[in-house]
């Protein structure tokens, strides 16, 4: 088998302990910097905060992120994607999917509702980059593939619907933080607005088909993240 | 006519123009401290900037917003409301239209914006507040008297919709800004959203005589505008 993650090169294992060592060191300074981000919002987030959040040091910490904040934000809004995502019978129901396994996350994930608090910090685009214009043009190439497959009705126009996943999502995120002070009911909101979406732009016939279950998005990411390691203990180590 | 506005008293024409003067003043402030807000979040603004961007001193500043910059806060994020809603025949046309009204204004003023934007700072509930309970509770009566009116379909359940309106608001106008840069055309994305809303929720037969121009909002209040000035220009002045 050849699934051992790349970063773990298993014919050392002095430097796969080193390195492993590494990788634990940076996780837990993305996972402090997400929490003071989230806190305090970038501008009012120091690079002493993020290193003393994380238990780790100076010297450490700028080896690693050598501009400092700016480089954890920029790993963080970058490090999202599509884990967890699966091929679907229906290109709709993996549209669906993405969202309600990234509303999992957020509920779950100290990183995942920091990306997206900064991506609307001011200067973002400019500090440290923003992910918002792949997730459109994902967002165009499934409505494109779903009307071809006839799952989105024909006269839907990608580029002005694309938008309104990202939209939707993000708002309802961010209105729940405010509106409950918590963000434990996210995939609630998120299945509803992806529902009343699927209403207006998919064709009749597909949708009874589609599943907007609120526990959707942790079965699909739990099934991933349990995947993952049964590859990583299925790989030689030696 | 009795409808010159009460901050104003039309017998002593000194006092008059004394507090015209701190009429214009406190509104330099909220407009500076708008801009300020918006360019470098409430955390990263201090009294100092919006003072001196609003060409002010502290002593004038402090004696209208006691507790600086927070009262400023306060002000912009509960100054928006409901001005140009105009009663419609259609309860789902006057949803659409306090949201079209109220994207014309995040394009034309730093208020709107700076309002949106303030109320997803960290800490925001805490320190100033947030206008976002009392826009559920209004959306909540605008779904329920509109069901009862056979506008939006029986089976709708208010609480849950009434959130889809403000998340959707402000998400598109939050993603709009980072893709565009910009947020010339948020009305159009508002527009799509909101139609799509009312395809997923709304009665069939209600849809055709929605009006989800991308210019409502501006007509709407453009025109209350106008009706304001005519009123202020009618009224006695000595």
């Amino acid at each position: 088998m050849t699934s051992s993650p790349s970063e773990i090169p298993s014919d050392a294992p002095k430097t796969r302990k080193v390195q492993q060592r590494t990788i634990d060191g940076k996780s837990r300074i993305i996972t402090a910097g997400a929490k003071e981000f989230i806190a305090n919002g970038y501008w009012g987030t120091s690079a002493n905060d993020i290193i003393a959040g994380a238990e780790s040091n100076k010297n450490f910490f700028y080896t690693h992120f050598p501009k400092g904040k700016q480089d954890v934000a920029r790993e963080i809004s970058f490090n999202s994607t599509w884990d967890g995502l699966k091929s679907q019978p229906l290109m709709v129901q993996e549209m669906v999917d993405i969202g309600m396994i990234l509303s999992h996350r957020v509920r779950t994930e100290a990183r995942i509702l920091a990306a997206l608090r900064l991506s609307f910090e001011p200067g973002a685009t400019e500090e440290y980059g923003t992910p918002w214009p792949q997730w459109v043009e994902f967002n165009i190439t499934q409505i494109e593939t779903a009307i071809e497959r006839g799952e989105i009705r024909p006269h839907v126009n990608p580029g002005e619907q694309a938008r309104q996943l990202p939209g939707l999502w993000s708002g309802l995120i961010l209105t729940a933080g405010v509106l409950d002070g918590s963000y434990e009911r996210v995939e609630e909101y998120v299945a509803t607005g992806y529902k009343n979406l699927m209403k207006a732009i998919g064709s009749p016939g597909v949708l009874p088909d589609i599943d907007f279950s609120v526990n959707r998005g942790e079965v699909l990411y739990t099934t991933w993240l349990n995947e993952q390691e049964k590859a990583l203990q299925d790989s030689p180590t030696e």
